[in-house]
């Protein structure tokens, strides 16, 4: 399987994360990089390749402007404004108020552009958000290109990026891109499986109006888990896009005999829609580990799961999401792609 | 003038405020409350009084039962589920999300009912809310039973906090809860007067859809300042409401010689709407060293908008809200009550 990796991802490296009231070091560091770099080596897994220039094309066409040349600037803004830590958003504009008119102070442009708040900005964010985003669309030219699937290690991750907004971790959504570019290339209809742990709410606000481009999360309740505020099982689509949303929200302590059933009843939606083509938001958080997730996934899960996805028989573009729990991020994503591979 | 106050307010006193991506020593800190009793006395306003317990029925008039319910309970909730830091909202519902839905989970929950992370919760800031809540209360009974003016040195302040969100320092809103209670005791039009620097965005949404109170606010724009997503000249009430809410923002550097034409453009539109008692917002960080403001008003200024606000000749309770150049806070805010009893 082709990999794509960007050592730019380095320089996104916030020091602090807002958790519990406190600012701790992130849970999305650069290490976690590291971990599947590792682990991929070891299972021979070898073929990894820095991503081409990201296609800025790409990206204006699925971003609102405004966001993308707040990304670009934000760090000049802040620190011109005078201060001294890290971005991280105070204001937002939530029910009730103005969601239609961005700020002049940059302040005001953080909580306008920003979904949570755990979040930082720092020097070098928007280059890594945009090496990210290249390695998704260079993973996603290779399966275009008649590669059976390809593995693109993103960081920072995406999918709870909207086309203007950030927050729980990441800025552009990469999976988003990936799912535009493979209809570009002619797929008439395309399917994202999210299994993060997390709810994908970036790429379901991207795509809820779509009928062409099927949705399928499998996540953490949103009583009980960011993002909170998205990823309910009655959030079906709307207009074009009605009934191509699938939601699979699953309680605390769910198990993998659990889960796996909400992966099968996803692929089955997926294959019931046509999909030609798919993107899998491979985060890995749903493990048992996990240090700010709360499912029981144990690490054969993963291979289980690949193999599963596997019998979509797509071409298929994997894109690194979440996972926290450092020392076997490496070996349940590789275990994802080997099951996938194995199958 | 009759003063209320209550020593409860130490009870609310953050260790920390989200600024700039840094954890600071909260602006709005208990300091504040000591400049203004002090000047007080300096002056002779020496009819300082504890208030009565809180009329519970009054506010739970005023606020969503539900966030009634989070503020009482929630640094437990906190507490129990091993957070160590105080409470510092993370999460926001904010465009395209889910607005009615408060998840289970504290930390969801927290950035339900918040509208900006700068304030933190802590272990008795619900007792300090409601002394403050209590100080309003109490100085609204006595201009209804017939003193011209009272003061209410609430702390924390209320302008900024909705019928359902907390944020910029505010837990409940006082001036709000002042003005039910002048309608409730047979006024029939009520205005609310707001100087505060700030946009006083939680009692224009409390009243936005109502002809029976007045709102009126002398505010930093919008676009350069917090809270940033309210506060528009555009914003004119609805329904009922509809040109029953009056805002007056204002660009950096704004002078007296120009404020107080807003102000008076104000007062005229108190007076057509035909209100029959006030409740002044009495924030002084539109004072030219408040250090997170940007209007430009002197000490002796105050002291003529107190003068100016007096004409009206209506009974007035006045609420104390923002001001954070610790010294000149109490000197600013006896100048407006001395301006006002002098006219
Ligand atoms: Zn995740
Ligand atoms: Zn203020």
């Amino acid at each position: 399987m082709r990999i794509f990796y960007s050592e730019t991802h380095r320089r996104h490296f916030p020091q602090g994360e807002l958790n519990g009231g406190e600012l701790v070091t992130p849970f999305e560091r650069p290490s976690r990089v590291e971990y599947v770099l590792a682990r991929l080596k070891e299972r021979g897994l070898t073929d990894i390749n820095a991503p081409d220039a990201p296609d800025m094309a790409a990206i204006r066409a699925l971003c609102d402007p405004g966001y993308l040349d707040f990304l670009e600037t934000a760090w000049d803004d802040w620190v011109a404004e005078g201060f001294r830590g890290e971005i991280i958003a105070a204001s937002f504009p939530v029910r009730r108020m103005q969601m239609g008119r961005p700020p002049r102070n940059i302040d005001g442009k953080v909580g306008y552009y920003c979904l949570a708040a755990e979040t930082a900005i720092t020097n070098g964010t928007w280059e890594a958000a945009l090496s990210s985003a290249a390695s998704a669309q260079s993973a996603t030219r290779a399966v275009i290109a008649g590669e059976k699937a390809a593995f693109a290690l993103c960081r920072p991750p995406g999918h709870h990026a909207t086309a203007d907004m950030y927050g729980g971790y990441c800025f552009l959504n990469n999976a988003a891109l990936a799912a535009e570019q493979l209809r570009a290339s002619g797929a008439g209809k395309v399917a994202v499986l999210d299994i993060d742990f997390h709810h994908g709410n970036g790429t379901q606000d991207i795509f809820y109006d779509r009928g062409d481009v099927f949705f399928a999360s499998l996540h953490g309740a949103p009583e009980d888990a960011f993002p909170y505020f998205l990823g309910y099982a009655d959030e079906t689509g709307t207009g074009d896009g009605d009934g191509a949303t699938a939601n699979f929200p699953m309680a605390p302590g769910t198990p993998y005999s659990e889960w796996s059933q909400a992966l099968d009843q996803a692929i089955a939606r997926i294959r019931a829609h046509g999909a030609e083509a798919l993107v899998v938001s491979l985060g890995v958080d749903a493990y048992k580990d996990d240090p700010i997730s709360f499912f029981k996934l144990d690490s054969p899960d993963f291979t289980d799961a690949g193999r599963r996805i596997a019998t979509l028989g797509l071409p298929t573009v994997f894109c690194m999401e979440g996972g926290y729990a450092i020392e076997a991020v490496g070996i349940n994503t590789v275990n994802v792609l080997e099951g996938f591979e194995g199958a």
